[in-house]
C-alpha cells in the first residue's frame, strides 16, 4: 500500500523498547507507570499498549474519559481546575482523583471521597531545561507547596503527585529530588498509600541507568509503605512514531531549501516552542553555521521547511547521502510525544493522516482528513 | 441566554470599524482588500464582511475553498507549495493562482494560465517585530528575489504579490518600503495589471494615518496602471472577538492566582509564541515587577493563567477594579486574529465555543465542543 503523505506512522514495533523498559521499572522496583495522555492520545495503539502500562493519567475530563474507554486500567484524573461538573463526570472514570489546589480539594472533596483521593503538590525541587515547562517555578500554580499544607491533610487524600521534571535524562538528579522529598515530607509520606512522581524522566532512553533509579524508587516506596507511580509521556512514546512528509519543492536562497508537505507550528508545535530540530532518518542536522560552510563544500545539504506562511516554519538544517529530489518522502522521526495531541489546522494545510502499524507489519489508516473537517472546525 | 464558557464571541459591531476603514482605504485609494484566512477562517461573519471586502486569499487548497464556498468575491490562491492535485483544484476557486517559486510556477504554469497568474516577490525590505515572522529575512523561502527574475517573467505573470510586514503600524515605513519596491521593480511593474502589498499593515488602528497610506496607494497604483491589493488579516479582525472565559480556581503562590477554563497554547497560541498579553476588560495589564509592588499594596492584581499542565500557561498579569471570584467572567478582548485558526486539543480541555452575534444583537452558537469531536481528532 502506498500511503499519502503527509501522515504520522505510530508503529508498535518502534514502541516495543520503551514499552518493555516501563514493564522492567516495574518489575524490579514495583513502581507503577500511567501513560500521560497529554502527551500521547492516539488511542489506536493503547489495546497494545495497555500489555505493557497499568494505566493512564490526564489533565482533563475528555482525557479522563478517553483512558477509561479506550484504556482502562488503573485511571488517574488530575486537573489544574476542574468546574464541579467535570470532576462529578471524572469521578465515574478515575479510581484517583487528584486535585491541583487546596481550594479545588475543599470545595469538590465530598464528590470525590469515594475514590481515592490525591493532591498535587510542589516539592520545590525539579529539573527542566526550559523556564515554559518548569513546575516548579517562581509563581508555579501547579500544586501545593509544603508550607502551605494543613497539618491534618493526611485525613483527606491517599496519595499525593509530584511533577517535576521534563526531559530530565540524570538519576542522580531524579535521585537527590527523592532526597529532597523525602525529608521535606518526612511527616505526611508515611499516611500516603501512593505517591506519583510525575513525569518527565527520561528512563526509556538506551543509556539510561535504570537499575540505579529502580533501586531509588524500590527504596522510597519500602521506607513509607507506599505505591509508587511514574507518570511517563514522552518517556513512554519515545522513537514510536514517524511524520512522512514529500518534497513539493526545491528552492534557493543563498542556501538549498526543501519545502515539505507539513508545517512545525500545525504537526509538531514544540519544536516551534522549544526550538529545536527533530531527527530525520538518513540525514544529519546541522547547525546553521555547518551549513554555510556545507553549502560552500557542495554538500546535498538542505534548509527543510514547511509549507505555512510562517517564515519559521523550519524544522531544520541537514545534511543527506544524495541529493534530495522534489517528489521524494522524508521520515521525521521520534514524532509521537506532543504532536498529535496539538496538531491544529493553521493556515488550511492538510492534515497528515494518522497509520498504526501493528506488530506483525500490518498498516491501517486511521485517520484521515478532509476539507469538510477543516471547514466544520471553524465554524 | 446565558452562555456557557469558554466560548470565542465574534461581534459584528465589534467588526464594524475596521471594515468600515477597510471601505474608506478602497474608496480613496482604489485599493481592494482581500482577507487573509491563514488569520481569521471564522466563516459564520463572512456573509457580514463579504459587504465591506473584495475577498479573500488563502494560504491552501482548503482555504482557496472556503474563500470560494463562504465569502464569493475575488480569491487569491497563494501557496508556498502545491501538489499539482491541489493546484488543480485551486485554480477551479480562484480568479488569481499566486506562486510562491519559480521551480512551482514553472512546473503548474500549464495549469494555471487560464487564471491571472502571479508570483510571490521577495522584496528584501520589510517590517516585522520577530525574527519569527521576518518574511524577507536571511534565507526565506517565501517569494522570489529581484536578481533571481527572469527577464522574460512578465510574459508568464499578470501580477506580483509582496509581502513583508506583521503589525507595522508606521505609514513612513509603509511609503519607504513602496519606494523601494518602485526602483527595485522599476522593469516589471509597468507590465503587470496588479499588485498585491500583502497584509501586515494595521491601517485600521483608529490612529492611524490612513489618508497618508491612501495617497501613497494611488501614486502607486496611477504610477504603475495596476490595481492595488492589500491582504488584511489581523487589521481586519482587529478587536472584533472577545474570549470569554470563567474563573475555576483562586490560589496563591507568592501572588494571586487565576485558573481560568482557557489555555494559552490551546486557544490563543500567538500569546505563548510571541510572549504578549491580551487586553482583558475592566482590567490594566501590569508587568512581572508592577504585579510584585501592586501585591504589596494589597490592590486586586492577579496572575491569569490556562488551565493546561504547561507551567508556562500564563495570559499575564492584570489588575481589576475589584477583587475577582470564583465563577466570575472574564472577557480577553482582541481575540479574532490568529487564535481559532490555529486552537487545538492539548490536554483534551474542553475547547471555546465560537458564538456569533450579528448587528442586531442576536446572539447564536456557531460552534459547539464535544468529547466526540476530541476523541475522533486523535485517531
Amino acid at each position: 500500500m502506498q500511503l499519502q503523505t503527509p501522515y504520522y506512522l505510530v508503529d508498535e514495533s518502534l514502541m516495543l523498547p520503551a514499552l518493555e523498559r516501563i514493564r522492567y521499572v516495574e518489575t524490579q522496583s514495583g513502581a507503577k507507570s500511567v501513560l500521560a495522555l497529554k502527551c500521547f492520545s492516539t488511542w489506536c495503539v493503547f489495546d497494545f499498549m495497555k500489555n505493557y502500562m497499568a494505566g493512564t493519567t490526564s489533565s482533563s475530563l475528555y482525557e479522563a474519559r478517553l483512558g477509561h474507554e479506550k484504556f482502562g486500567g488503573e485511571n488517574h484524573g488530575y486537573s489544574v481546575a476542574y468546574t464541579e461538573a467535570e470532576l462529578k463526570e471524572v469521578v465515574q472514570y478515575c479510581d484517583k482523583v487528584i486535585f491541583n489546589s487546596l481550594s479545588q480539594l475543599d470545595r469538590f472533596y465530598q464528590h470525590a471521597r469515594h475514590r481515592s483521593v490525591g493532591l498535587r503538590i510542589n516539592p520545590e525541587v525539579g529539573c527542566s531545561h526550559y523556564a515554559l515547562s518548569d513546575t516548579v517555578g517562581r509563581y508555579s500554580r501547579l500544586g501545593v507547596r509544603a508550607e502551605l499544607l494543613p497539618a491534618q491533610i493526611d485525613k483527606l487524600i491517599d496519595g499525593a503527585m509530584f511533577h517535576m521534571n521534563c526531559e530530565n535524562d540524570d538519576v542522580e538528579n531524579i535521585s537527590a529530588q527523592i532526597d529532597q522529598i523525602e525529608s521535606r515530607f518526612a511527616a505526611l509520606l508515611p499516611k500516603l498509600s501512593w505517591v506519583s512522581l510525575g513525569g518527565g524522566i527520561a528512563f526509556t532512553s538506551p543509556d539510561y541507568p535504570v537499575d540505579v533509579l529502580c533501586q531509588r524508587l524500590a527504596e522510597f516506596a519500602a521506607r513509607f509503605d507506599v505505591q509508587v507511580y511514574l507518570e511517563p509521556g514522552d518517556a513512554a512514546v519515545k522513537n514510536s512514531a514517524e511524520l512522512v512528509v514529500s518534497v513539493l519543492d526545491l528552492i534557493e536562497n543563498e542556501v538549498p531549501t526543501l519545502i515539505v508537505d507539513a508545517g512545525v507550528e500545525t504537526h509538531a508545535l514544540d519544536l516551534l516552542v522549544y526550538q529545536f530540530m527533530p531527527k530525520l532518518k538518513a540525514a544529519r542536522a546541522v547547525s546553521d553555521a555547518e551549513l554555510d560552510e556545507l553549502v560552500r563544500q557542495k554538500k546535498p545539504v538542505y534548509r527543510v521547511c514547511g509549507r505555512t506562511c510562517l517564515a519559521g516554519d523550519v524544522f531544520g538544517n541537514y545534511v543527506f547521502e544524495a541529493p534530495v529530489q522534489i517528489g521524494q518522502q522524508l521520515h521525521f522521526q521520534d514524532m509521537a510525544g506532543y504532536t498529535m495531541v496539538k496538531k491544529n489546522y493553521f493556515n488550511g494545510i492538510q492534515m497528515p493522516s494518522i497509520v498504526h502499524k501493528n506488530l506483525q507489519g500490518e498498516t491501517r489508516i486511521v485517520q484521515s482528513c478532509s476539507y469538510q473537517q477543516f471547514r466544520d472546525f471553524l465554524s
